[in-house]
């Protein structure tokens, strides 16, 4: 079994994806879908604030407004989007956002510390969560009942409050939860790039000893794929590929080690 | 087994019932919210239409972009809130758009009746559909896992178009593929009342045989609920009962037989 993970960033071929996995029965799909939640923030006139926290990670800053465009944009219509275009496609896709069954628990961060014209401040309202837990048992008892689990932030406290969570970690740790062999990351370009500008650069292989120095060459969302292979990893996770969602067959491709292997 | 409905009208009161419903792991509960969608078409300058057929059932007028919008209200928002809020009040919730495992399949009327100033006009555009099938089985599978699952429109075709169904009716057809003893439909109002505007004329019986006649007394939604009703009656439910939502211990109440029971 293996995990993949689509995002919504700009130049993400999600549907690309999609086509491919539709005739297989051995994965759970993750996604997330940033672009979509930005165009709803922006038609409900509350345009999306990012924070960049001291170590250089870049979030969406999500006070309880922003949280629920967010679920609406993500577990509302694009997580139906992707199940809906499943079905069409043949597979029987149910779809689960983090709170569904407790998928998702964590809990939410007290303060985020973030960098503002470099000084640290501490943002308080903020709903970006830790997860502690995946309720693994659930998607398993799907996936054996023959469906394709189609799994989007957020997550849910013990008090019912939504956090926001990054989806490639949701995704390292369903793949963790559900012992799989593989977790794809699907992204924009071929894989971790030495320069990011330059597709030629490609690092076709991490060993999983030398992730931390390999994270010197990850910008911005790139830096939490590489938090999210290590985590898959340490979770037991035997192989991670970080490739991109545009050729033809980039299922196929990644399997095939297309992209940068982290093992 | 129960299927409970509530409804997002102004004057429902759907915390109290969640609060009635949470220690029980005897139901299923199925949940519109027009309020909701309408306050989302607002927010992004697309006001609600509704449509009234021949016979004077009214609908929303659901094109691609408002069907987008309900999905986003409904499956998004409001399906996330209620599984969440009874997360908080210790039930294992999870939430299931009618698209999620093809729970709710069925077909897009090709054209809508409706009239318009005593004329009677064809809409092509809608999205309204009629359910062909329910996918029990889902619903059973995470009941008997323990989970408490929680439903809401839209449904879905074979092609993979959303489709806008009726919660009511898909409150019903869920009762029926479930075999539930009860169907509870929580109103506003305290049940079927012989004058809309005055709640001391409730019926407070209606045999099945005599449905059709008690139609008369019924106006807009309410028709809609009795149309449920006889739906899951003719579906092999035993009871259907519509109460307000309103009382303190609504579940209770109405399992009590206070608001209109049809058996």
């Amino acid at each position: 079994m293996m995990v993949v993970k689509v995002g919504g960033a700009e130049g993400n071929d999600i549907d690309n994806v999609l086509i491919d996995l539709a005739p297989r029965r051995d994965y759970v799909l993750v996604h997330g879908g940033s672009n979509e939640v930005d165009r709803l923030a922006e038609a409900l006139g509350r345009p999306t604030r990012y924070i960049t926290s001291p170590s250089g990670v870049v979030s969406r800053y999500t006070d309880k407004e922003t949280m629920e465009v967010f679920t609406m944009a993500l577990a509302g219509k694009m997580n139906t989007a992707i199940v809906a275009r499943l079905q069409s496609l043949g597979a029987p896709a149910i779809g689960l956002s983090g709170v569904d069954g407790g998928l998702i628990r964590g809990h939410r961060k007290e303060a985020v510390r973030c960098v503002d014209n470099g000084r640290v401040l501490l943002v308080k309202d903020d709903h970006s969560g830790t997860v502690d837990e995946v309720n693994a048992g659930l998607v398993q008892l799907l996936f054996d009942a023959g469906y394709v689990p189609v799994i989007c932030p957020p997550g849910v406290t013990p008090r019912g409050e939504l956090i926001n969570t990054d989806a490639d970690r949701v995704a390292a740790l369903v793949a963790a939860g559900l012992k799989a062999e593989t977790l794809v990351l699907f992204t924009n370009v071929p894989g971790l790039l030495r320069e990011p500008s330059d597709p030629s650069t490609l690092i076709p292989e991490v060993p999983r000893e030398r992730l931390s120095y390999f994270m010197n060459f990850a910008y911005g969302r790139m830096k939490k794929k590489l938090i999210a292979a290590q985590e898959a990893l340490d979770g037991g996770v035997k192989r991670v590929v970080i490739a991109s969602s545009q050729p033809a067959d980039p299922v196929e491709r990644a399997l095939e080690g297309m992209g940068t292997v982290i093992a």
